[in-house]
């Protein structure tokens, strides 16, 4: 019983030479895989720590993690975790004096700046959480909408430490009347000669969203990198990762939603053909999503005969994720699949697993997730212009042949 | 307000010059850090790719996790878990071609080798612990017993996945009749010439162990590092560091404990001034333990008037770690501190934080555990020869003064 499922090779294999993996007698896909990374963009310096073997690197600002790298463990390591900025990030020296960060909070009685040292007074909380890209699966339209490809790997999930933002804003005497949405601004330095409004990164979400929403300085552990935000980071639970505003220098609550390009024509979604305008649905909650990560195609043809642990990840965006199940048809039977690990909190993503004995013979394997508000992972994507929110399981299922 | 405790600069800044950090105009007490951090032991090559600023380097096989770096997500980032190796790590030719490493499987009705690509079809399971050496605490003994004298930092909550012992018995037929003890060997490459029993890692624990056991490939996400005993680990959550046996390469179900001379006289409960034979109780069950990691001594003197966030980690051993209380003067009263982030299941620990406002004055801050079993962290160690299992919350606290 040689089953070569949920064993793949790794990144640590890419760390050997190709004589080495030649000499360790892998099969021959792990050779193609190693000459594709050869080929492949180098790290920018900014993400240098990066796991180089985990990611695809699309530009110098945005990096996808490998479906074939993502563990087990629940949580993503911040050197797999993909990156998406919309501006380059600022220049080291933000992270020097990292409590010297100042941040202005507006909207709220008694307005005005703070800096982490402050900040860090006021309380502590920790949340785990899925990051996603709201582009994430828009390498499944067969529109190709213009933006980065990403398949399943711009996400991860990961813990979060900072002050509640309801806590900052009591402390400040609590948010002004009429204000019903909570807008962030980064802190990127921003091109001269050109309109700040059309490049800048600012977004609104609804004010409640502060409910659960952080001002963090700390990911996975550690002070957030430069390049995920640090020295400081919204984090807005539940909500698409656009909304969770890196460097930012500003937290205001406001009476109508930012007038920023990226706010009021980006990221919202358009019907195929159109163009963003503010009368459309902004990308803001995530919806409830699963995929699998083995085995997975790459995995080539397996053994027959043997026992197939099938796993992937399943959230719920706004809602915790009940349950998924798993076909092993292309969706025409499904089975119940077990969760393992910890439950995380309501935003964290569940490792799920569906123990398969398969005969030869080629497979489609689709994982289907439903939230605890009875929201079912739907079969189709919704079509939009720019690929955004793709959440359908039939796009995420993959082809597996066992011999 | 300007009250400078949980905000300690920490191992990012020891990546800058000392030049930058004096223009960052930081306390003086950081520029020690530097000077302390130059004349530190460089990190060993197989594990070069830690943060470097975040542990202490006592020898080639030991590194600390400083107390200063613990952050406040719940999970110890690989990069700056502690290190204690028994004997130096095998090649990093093992870790090559990792689902080809193989353990024999001894002690059950049908035994036989099984390598890792066959354990990954068998189960999949997930588990958050905390990994500690039983030496952890020992730097607080005022006998200095030898061995390495750390404090906190021998000690992280990490995830692991991997196979269910459990399901790896049953599929071999289960348990022979009259096994007690569950044996670990490690495959370290020994030293010739001498007597293995002398030099060998084997430890056994109850067999009854073996429920919530896992033969472990991942951790935090990855492959397991070299250091950290990949391609495959013994976990036994619950249990001392050293119970849980890396690169294993025997896993047999025994009548007795192992007669390896790290089971049968070293790891024993001897009695000052004693040694170690098989009569004492060994190493094994961690026992309700609590820390605080912030504010610390090395913050220097604090402001006064502002709200301190006091915070730390505590857990329960083979217990999940029901509360946690917080005393600012040395243990005459405590206050109840409030949990954060999630619970990440019974062998994880918990961050705990209490808010306090500090007057002037000097400040002994300490941390007090109780267990689900109602077990309550004591205030004295318990005193042994080799200064194993300190839990003592006297000897855990911290001094702060506030201008």
């Amino acid at each position: 019983m040689t089953v070569a499922l949920t064993s793949l090779p790794r990144r640590r294999l890419l760390t050997g030479s190709a004589a080495a993996l030649a000499g360790a007698g892998l099969a021959s896909w792990s050779q193609g895989a190693l000459a594709q990374a050869a080929a492949a963009k180098p790290l920018p310096a900014y993400v240098g720590w990066k796991n180089a073997s985990d990611v695809i690197v699309h530009s110098s600002t945005t990096l996808e993690t490998k479906r074939s790298a993502f563990g087990t463990s629940g949580i993503t390591p911040s050197n797999q975790l993909y990156l998406r900025n919309n501006l380059p990030a600022p220049d080291a020296t933000i992270v020097a004096d990292r409590d010297a960060w100042e941040v202005t909070v507006a909207g709220v009685k008694s307005p005005r700046k703070l800096t982490v040292r402050e900040l860090k007074t006021l309380g502590l909380e920790t949340v785990t959480m899925v990051l996603q890209c709201s582009g994430n699966g828009r390498g499944f339209f067969p529109s190709k909408p213009s933006g980065t490809p990403w398949t399943v790997g711009a996400a991860g999930c990961v813990v979060w430490s900072g002050v509640p933002v309801r806590a900052v804003v009591e402390s400040l005497g609590g948010v002004s009347a009429g204000m019903r949405f909570m807008t962030g601004t980064g802190g990127e330095k921003l091109p001269e000669g050109i309109d700040p409004k059309s490049i800048m990164v600012e977004r609104s979400v609804p004010a409640a969203a502060m409910q659960d929403a952080l001002l963090a300085w700390e990911m996975n552990g550690e002070p957030i990198p430069l390049a995920h935000g640090g020295p400081l980071r919204l984090i807005v639970p539940g909500y698409q990762g656009v909304n969770n505003i890196k460097y930012i220098k500003q937290l205001a609550f406001t009476a109508q939603e930012s007038d920023a390009k990226i706010m009021s024509h980006g990221y919202r979604m358009s019907p195929p053909g159109g163009k963003g305008d503010p009368s459309q649905p902004s990308v803001q909650e995530m919806s409830v999503k699963s995929w699998i990560n083995s085995p997975l195609p790459e995995s080539g043809t397996l053994a027959a005969g043997g026992t197939v642990q099938i796993q992937g990840v399943a959230f719920g965006g706004l809602h915790a994720v009940k349950g998924v199940e798993v076909s092993i048809d292309g969706g025409k039977t499904w089975q119940k699949a077990r969760f393992i690990g910890p439950d995380m909190g309501k935003y964290a993503w569940r490792q799920f697993v569906l123990q398969a004995r398969l005969p030869a013979g080629t497979y489609t394997l689709a994982s289907r997730a439903t939230d605890t508000a009875g929201n079912v992972q739907p079969e189709t994507r919704g079509e939009n212009q720019s690929g955004y929110n793709n959440t359908s399981w039939a796009d995420h299922a993959v082809k597996v042949t066992v011999a």
